[in-house]
């Protein structure tokens, strides 16, 4: 019964789709109940007790929908919120932050990894924290990009403005760890510029450097939890759902796909 | 008795201390109820019903705080919601639209009007009508200028990226009217970038271009229609406070100062 219930997913907006297209890519027989707080959106620019605050309502939404397992799509939420929520919740609840962090401590070589997120994920200090808990020789310099978000949901996501974009964050990136060979996504849009960004850094920094997507990392923890507690769907060939809940539908129609990889099919406007 | 009451300002955010500043220069004795919703900002990017919804929560905050008239300084705000705010209303509401619309009908020799603003103040329409109703024979073109907002946030406001973004934008605007001498400043955050969309105007339409900002000529009307209501503050030595109500406390302090021109002083924290 219960492993035929979706995953629910919340972001502060469209960016948490890339979440969903790496959780599809994972789990591609699961139902997802995502819910978009498009009204409220952003949440990386916000403090700490409003991020938590939209959290607690967009999770008790999900659980309202009967989800099995809850993932916090957003950064800054899983920054601020992922504590409360499982304190709070009788499901299991994840967050992009951990498994972000193992993945780059997985990758890197030099021991010297770089994060990029919004200015509320930066400041938290969580990809520090969560790095340090897994690697503490770990040195980690988090930078904030508050115009990356712009710029993915502007589709500029490889041209003279996002590259000089780029360029002005990653070179004052280098100047504090110029030998940072892993650069952490910590931002649900930054996957939108993942080649761009690749090309800048091995200019900027002279040398290969690995991008860690937060999202395909959370997506394979996810699939280890939900086969863990005995909840992986397991009809021989469904192909699972995706149903969309925004809390306001300016724009999720014409950007969305762009996150998702496809079209999103309905989209139901909620208020929480 | 009412004289002596505060006007009361409302904004998505921390742009319309843009506004606070015009209302200052222009009338330095009025005593100000600012009121920042940092917490659900921006407006730009959300549709009519929410930015109407969360106008009217504004509004009545600060009718409650007794204040004499409203001025709306979000330019989105004004577009969705200054109809529904002077019908439920019983004080004088001002907006931005209509004075900006004025002044541009007065500036321009061509007849050939721009305007630049957020998503949601374009796609409104309110611009082209309020202009229509002023002068029926001016053509206008607006475009929307996502990018600007991040831009000012992050103190970009002259420099080679910022250079990209706006000859992005007014080639866009070019290509459409290239006759425009008139160019709207049709969000609270463009003022900081006058000095480069001034000289990025002149670059990309080979002559000259007035920069409108609504703010400025929205002060002015503020000016008249106190007078008119005999309303003007007339302490002959008093010099008007500033008070600033914020839903989320995450930035304003640090860029407040730019968009205010000086520092904000005490700034409270409340819940709409």
């Amino acid at each position: 019964m219960r492993t035929q219930a979706a995953i629910g997913v919340f972001d502060s907006g469209v960016g948490g789709l890339t979440v969903v297209r790496s959780l599809t890519e994972r789990l591609p027989k699961e139902e997802i109940v995502y819910l978009g707080d498009t009204a409220r959106v952003p949440y990386g620019s916000k403090s700490a007790e409003t991020v938590a605050r939209y959290s607690r309502n967009a999770a008790r939404f999900l659980v309202g929908e009967g989800v099995k397992m809850i993932v916090i799509a957003c950064n800054t939420a899983s920054a601020f919120a992922l504590d409360v929520l499982r304190a709070e919740l009788a499901l299991p609840v994840l967050g992009t932050i951990e498994p972000g962090a193992r993945a780059a401590v997985a990758a890197t070589r030099s021991g010297r990894i770089g994060v990029i997120g919004t200015l509320g994920t930066v400041r938290s200090g969580s990809y520090v924290r969560a790095i340090a808990a897994v690697d503490a020789h770990a040195h980690v310099t988090a930078h904030a990009c508050p115009l990356f978000v712009p710029l993915a949901e502007e589709g500029w996501l490889d041209d003279d403005v996002a590259a000089a974009v780029a360029r002005r964050y990653l070179r004052a990136l280098a100047l504090d760890a110029p030998e940072l060979d892993v650069l952490v996504l910590g931002c649900t849009h930054y996957p939108l510029l993942r080649p761009l960004l690749t090309r800048v850094a091995q200019e900027v920094f002279g040398h290969e450097v690995t991008l860690v997507d937060s999202a395909q990392a959370m997506a394979e923890v996810a699939r280890g939890e939900l086969a863990r507690l005995g909840l992986l769907r397991d009809d021989s060939d469904g192909q699972g759902a995706l149903r969309c809940y925004v809390t306001d539908d300016a724009r999720i129609d014409e950007v969305g796909h762009r996150f998702l990889g496809r079209h999103l099919g309905e989209i139901i406007r909620v208020d929480l």
